[in-house]
């Protein structure tokens, strides 16, 4: 029972998609270089180019993810809730969990929908919560906050091990 | 040449824990019932109560797994920035990335300062594009706007694909 109600995670896949090769000869930005006329013309702001992500952006990949893992922390919501007052509807969550993967939500919603009535009620509840969670309880700012402190410490981190681990022979002697 | 240019997205595993099991037991939101009284005092805000991330938070998870994100997209940037003008220095990099699993960015980097001194470089420019496309380039809002038009869009499109499913017996008839 102990392990049966956990939800595995590594279920979840990272969605990015393999970049094409197609977009090799597209344009880049060709850093210590002096920009040529066509290029200037090409790249209308001073971002840099991220190429591989075909007609969606980085933006569109992130968000695609988020949608995902909002449809799985809405089923944990609504595990928990379940848990206690309708431990049916629990058994029958998890039993439904362990079979489907949740690495796509909307697949899991749709196949949930399909299984039985009492899964469909199920299924619009996960649907109802994620929607929730998403425009009321998700903290974005606090998400953005920790993404560029982790990145600003994880930079000086990588550093610092590595300065320490190369400078430390001279500092045995 | 083409295919092994390509850098492989199927490498970025999702990096939500698994739950531990032991949660089981902590508090929960009894939608539909009466809050106790000790629910009430330990629950002190009426966010839903998400369960299985142990000490840390559903914006942390996120947060680490755009860090990750970031990593990804710095190395997709620094190739393109390589690939015309320093061809020996991208070959050297889509080597490294072909044999490194890019789930982990900062196992990738620290994997990556270790390997010769040009690799070294290569790592350093790696997290300095991560810092900056994170704090200048991505567009947070964007993602944000994105991910709540996916839940709704989402949502419509999976009530209305499951009705129009069911239904349809009675008007083919």
């Amino acid at each position: 029972m102990e392990s049966s109600s956990a939800i595995t995670l590594s279920k979840l896949p990272y969605i990015y998609p393999a970049i094409p090769s197609t977009n090799k000869k597209t344009t880049f930005w060709p850093a210590g270089k002096q920009r040529n006329s066509q290029l200037s013309t090409r790249l209308h702001c001073n971002k840099m180019f991220v190429p591989g992500f075909g007609e969606a952006s980085p933006e569109a990949k992130a968000a695609q993810n988020l949608h995902n893992f909002f449809t799985f922390v809405a089923v944990k919501i609504v595990a928990a809730q379940l848990e206690s007052y309708n431990p049916e509807a629990y058994v029958e969550l998890m039993d439904f969990v362990a079979k489907h993967p949740l690495d796509d939500g909307d697949k899991f919603c749709a196949s949930m929908f399909r299984e039985s009535s009492r899964h469909k009620n199920l299924a619009l509840r996960i649907m109802e919560v994620r929607s929730s969670y998403s425009q009321n309880d998700f903290e974005w700012n606090n998400m953005k906050r920790l993404a560029f402190k982790m990145v600003t410490e994880s930079n000086t981190r990588l550093m610092r091990d590595y300065v320490s681990e190369t400078s430390r022979p001279e500092t045995e002697k």
